[in-house]
């Protein structure tokens, strides 16, 4: 494990200690309801998948002020590091558990992302986030990142039947969050499973795409 | 403070310190969803807080064994030590919060219960719970306990719309928790918000009355 890497850890291991925190067995099975409720209600599995991602993304829209205010987190140099921001403290402060990211090939054409700071200071202002400005050009760094989480606790306790298992992707709300956090810091991003334990894989993976760097928009009270 | 709250809390502490823990934020949003999604589905505010306290009841059915496995309880050999259990042991370990119980007065009649010992054994085996035998019949001991949740973390965040605020019973999903958990030790409970911080009253309580002790069903495999 790199030195950034082992840094990240203790910064999560940090922002963790100082969360309000409750048991994970209470939340995975909640969650769980929610995903009963959502099937039953729905029907059609694909809405069900569009629902919890929509769902996470109201909810990363609001957690990013969290993640600010407790991670202590100075702007990001580029998404790469972004990325390992999400994989070594992000999750950790809110599930509990560390992921891993590693370069992928990205399947959309992305116009202009390749280097950037994504401001993410400790001020949950808006009008903070996410100037856009040049700050590395290294070709080592990707537009696209696949996020392994060993450790999903959401897949706790789940058993998909036959019938859901290559159509439900049940932990689909963790893509809506990670949406929903990076376009609050200006990054339009698509996320998106593409492994996952309950379907038998080994892992589950998240792929993050970045899409676009948003244009801050600054209202003048003048 | 009773010595023997006390005790309680620090077995609480102990137990909430061995869970697996996730942030309370992630928990409350997560769950402010799933509310939201429920108005929308079923309009009708009392189909809504049925629905909650039915999810409730299936957690409750499940948690049961991470409570007997994580809290190395023994016996309560009556109902209030029962009520003061779910207060400073249930609560901590699965919200990180402690309550505090009175007693109350019953709205039901109830038979044959004054006395009885719960086995809240440290085994999860269905065949070793809930034998009813007398162990107490102090004039203290009431069948009705009022479950003071001076701070219940499902209202962190929350204000409800005007429309909603004397119909929504939005935590209901306690009561349904509280209610199946005691169902696995042989104790019918009814239990009902009495007040809630999101109607503007001081504290959240919840009324929990023992309806009846239930029989064990031993089923012989001779």
């Amino acid at each position: 494990m790199s030195l950034d890497n082992r840094r990240l850890g203790s910064k999560g291991d940090t922002a963790f200690a100082n969360m309000d925190k409750i048991s994970c067995e209470l939340f995975v099975m909640t969650y769980g309801a929610l995903v009963t409720q959502l099937i039953k209600d729905l029907k059609d599995i694909d809405e069900v998948n569009s629902k919890l991602e929509e769902m996470g993304y109201s909810i990363g829209c609001r957690l990013i002020d969290e993640f600010l205010s407790k991670s202590q987190t100075r702007n990001c140099k580029n998404f790469h590091t972004t990325c390992e921001m999400i994989a070594k403290v992000g999750l950790k402060m809110f599930l509990g558990v560390e992921g891993n990211i590693r370069k992928s090939t990205p399947t959309n054409n992305v116009a202009n992302t390749s280097s950037f700071s994504t401001s993410m200071t400790t001020s949950v202002s808006t009008s903070n986030l996410g100037t856009a400005t040049p700050s590395s050009t290294s070709d080592d760094i990707s537009n696209c990142y696949i996020l392994e989480i060993p450790n999903n606790p959401l897949n706790d306790f789940v058993e998909l039947p036959s019938q859901f298992k290559n159509k439900l992707i049940y932990s689909n709300i963790l893509c809506g969050v990670i949406r929903g956090a990076l376009e609050m810091v200006q990054l339009k991003v698509n996320c998106k499973f593409t492994t996952c334990k309950l379907k038998d894989d080994d892992c589950d993976r998240i792929q993050i795409e970045l899409e676009e760097i948003l244009e801050d928009v600054f209202e003048d009270d003048d």
